[in-house]
């Protein structure tokens, strides 16, 4: 339970190739053939990176301990064989969300945009891990990484599009799609 | 509102004389002549540091809306003239507490501990600002540092012996005390 600093690097060769990248609100990231994902404290930035990006895997902010239990009942775990895509989605909320109040974002989050719910519509297909960044000083608030099989890639992109519609995203400022293919 | 990383480093010379370094909970810390502070991205320790803490203001993490609006009615800022004593405080809770949900944490720290009610009963006289650390991976989860008048000594330890007394401290794993004394 530890958290666990993971590093995201945009390099030349490696074991997720970029498919896509999307700037979907804000600046972009530039294209790059791979990712390379190393988890534990990176000493330093990968060779030929044209990008690194860094989250912590940290304590539940928001969930209740229904939802908690609901979540580990029905999520499956990273490294699934059959999960050969993946998105990475940094994101970064406005000043005006940084200065609500808990409950404040906790509403607007889950009681009016359904956030925790609409994902657990979507598992155990779609396995996710949220990385924190804020903290850290890093261009973005979060980052979330997705894997599912190629078979639920029209589930994943209404899950993602429904999330885009709800309130909770009118505090998105910057946001990057980036999706990937596991090399075989 | 952005975050800020603040360090705190043991040095010899500083504005901060250090008065006592007492361990509460867990192992210590070394004694040091006195204390720099540094925000802002600090890229290396400073010179001849016995140990240096970092810690990141950051968003509040479980205070409502009206606790914030009564919180910042009633709080003076930092480095007020009479303020010349301080206290500089990390903490580390135990894994059992990171497990729980928000809410659960939220009902340890307030509804039965009343940790935020509190402080604010020693306020303005006692000024606080929190760090928070261990989403950086350093060895404490929170520093907080207080300052006050010496007329208000009694005071503070009446506030921090209620908090350790209370049913969050239970999950309180280490806990160092370091009084602080301005130099004139």
């Amino acid at each position: 339970m530890q958290p666990i600093l993971v590093t995201f690097a945009a390099v030349p060769d490696g074991p997720w190739r970029i498919a896509d990248v999307k700037a979907v609100t804000g600046d972009g990231l530039a294209r790059a053939p791979a990712l390379a994902i190393t988890e534990g404290c990176a000493i330093q930035d990968p060779p030929a990176s044209s990008w690194v990006l860094r989250g912590i895997t940290s304590n539940v902010r928001y969930t209740t301990r229904s939802e908690l239990d609901a979540l580990s009942a029905a999520q499956e775990g990273l490294g699934r064989p059959q999960a050969t895509r993946a998105a990475l989605i940094p994101i970064r909320k406005s000043p005006a969300w940084w200065a609500l109040a808990q409950e404040e974002r906790r509403a607007i989050m889950e009681e009016q945009s359904r956030h925790i719910k609409i994902g657990m519509e979507y598992l155990p297909a779609v396995a996710r891990r949220l990385h924190h960044c804020r903290d850290l000083l890093e261009p973005f608030d979060f980052i979330t990484w997705f894997e599912y099989a190629p078979d639920q890639a029209n589930a994943f992109e209404e899950l993602v599009g429904r999330l885009r519609e709800t309130e909770e995203w009118r505090y998105v400022e910057r946001e990057i799609d980036v999706r990937l293919v596991r090399r075989g």
